[in-house]
């Protein structure tokens, strides 16, 4: 007989990572796949379903319950993948239904914030902690929140949206319509853009432009690389950078009270350089929450948050649906 | 012998509110007394006793738990009163002991935001929704959430502290410390601030002047009559006032994504002038949570939202230390 498993399947815009978990919580498979998302979504899908069938067969096992992460934006409550700017043509992609028809096992769907933040919570950083805001800084910036163990979703799912915080009401208008959002200042992309902005407008003389091909190849890396050497141009985008994710966490930790705030994404890989800085001038902003009491952390799971998270959203799933289990209870459903 | 009742107590700065309630969930008597908060915190606690028990007394009941609010900043957990503007030489004035003492039942004891809200949630704006958000704009600016049907209090209490959200990065540093509070600028004092220097840089034709006897006396109300009279100058302060007001809900909405954004407290009086370019501004500021599906809504029970707020924190701790308390079952603890 075939041992049950719950699977988690975790789609990025360039790999999708999948994982297989037993009862007693091991990870019994993990697996990393292309995306392939140029290809449309049938093939991405078949790309899911080719990796996880042979994880599958080569651990004898069968699913119970799979946890399933897309980029936002998605609709939750329909199972629907709408238009992630990385996976092109995806357009109200009803992932859920098509999964759940080919696997006949239940897919709890969630976006990668928040199944980042629930994998931090439960194994990485976040650990041991009541309840975790969560933030991701990468080509976009996003959040989650996470209340003694449970996402909390919010009206349509829409909580967290932490990236489109106003910071800056004097500010340029962001993607999404609204003016001075943290991600038209603060992501990766408005880094870049901003420090080609001020490279434009000085004398060409910054270290960037000898670390870079050109202005269209600026990078976090690049700008950060800068800044430890003293150039003025990325001193000055990444104290601006600081001040204004300083602004939003600050305002999080306001409103929330949280016990950690977990900070994920790409950009966090310059270490010491964000969170000295950034931890010192959130503590300025916040007066009035117990701030001496909220740590504020580095995610520690790296790109394996999401799949980590995607295995518990399935074992949250069962659990929702009365469905025990655990090392003592191996069940075919 | 005695019918059990919970009872009701919220502090003001000028007036104490008091209630009791049965089983039933009806209130069986209620009454405002003077605060006397210059008399000090005995004072304060012997009007508190007096009052309470002449009602008790009169409906021949005994109190099986109280709730009571005071005006922030408070310790929860050692059940302080630290320093209130309202309630000057508090400073951590142990009221939960004294109260318990001389009682001889458990005190639920918050501050007066969170009991609006909890009012405004069971009873108000907010009946129906399972999260709200709670706003109050008076002479400070305070907030509450509430999850299910419970105050989340964050670590320390903490959470909630939505004044103190930052909305100007660029502006004035607020009585905290922090600069740009949305307190510094859109409270009933800031409001009145801002009007005043306003004034002292205009031609002194403003309507405002004829309206108040002097600077000091300028309020909302005089500022929002000239609104209306189309006075250039107040009509500034109170487009400034909406628009950073919009930021900071908008905030707190993109974040959290509650069902309802219920806002109460004093300025609110003002009713559509309000709340219509209000509701239009957040609308443009809100592009990521669903707010088409997020009532903004102005708070019903007046100065009475305290302490039906106190009432249910007095159930809400029977509930918990699994005591019965309804309609079905008398009981005297």
């Amino acid at each position: 007989m075939k041992k049950s498993v719950t699977a988690g399947i975790d789609i990025g815009g360039t790999k999708i990572a999948l994982a297989l978990e037993n009862p007693a919580g091991e990870r019994v498979a993990s697996r990393r796949v292309p995306t392939q998302a140029d290809l449309g979504p049938d093939r991405v899908l078949s790309n899911i379903h080719r990796a996880l069938e042979e994880m599958l067969a080569e651990t004898q096992t069968e699913p119970v319950a799979v946890g399933l992460v897309s980029p936002g934006p998605i609709d939750i409550e329909r199972g629907l993948v709408l238009s992630p700017t990385n996976l092109p043509n995806w357009d109200e992609f009803p992932i859920v239904e098509l999964v759940e028809k080919k696997l006949g096992v239940p897919v709890i769907f969630d976006n990668d914030a928040n199944a980042a933040a629930l994998g931090e919570y439960f194994e990485g950083a976040g650990r041991g902690f009541r309840d975790i805001f969560y933030v991701t800084i990468s080509t976009g910036i996003g959040g989650a929140i996470i209340l003694d163990g449970q996402l909390y979703h919010g009206v349509g799912a829409g909580a967290g949206e932490f990236g489109h915080s106003i910071v800056d009401p004097d500010g340029i208008i962001c993607g999404c319509g609204t003016r001075g959002c943290l991600e038209t200042i603060a992501s990766g992309r408005n880094i870049a853009r901003r420090t080609r902005e001020k490279l434009a407008r000085s004398d060409g003389n910054s270290l960037i432009c000898q670390l870079v091909a050109g202005p269209d190849e600026i990078t976090t890396q690049a700008v950060v690389e800068a800044v430890r050497a003293n150039d003025p141009v990325a001193t000055e985008v990444w104290n601006e950078t600081v001040f204004y994710l300083a602004v939003g966490i600050g305002n999080a930790i306001t409103i929330l009270a949280p016990e950690a705030v977990v900070i994920g994404g790409g950009v966090t890989a310059v270490g010491d350089l964000l969170f000295e800085p950034l931890g010192k001038q959130i503590t300025k902003n916040v007066n009035n929450a117990p701030i001496e009491k909220i740590k504020i952390l580095k995610a520690s799971l790296g790109s394996q948050s999401g799949v980590f998270g995607a295995l518990r959203m399935a074992r949250q799933g069962l659990q929702k649906r009365g469905v025990h289990f655990d090392a003592n209870r191996i069940i075919g459903v």
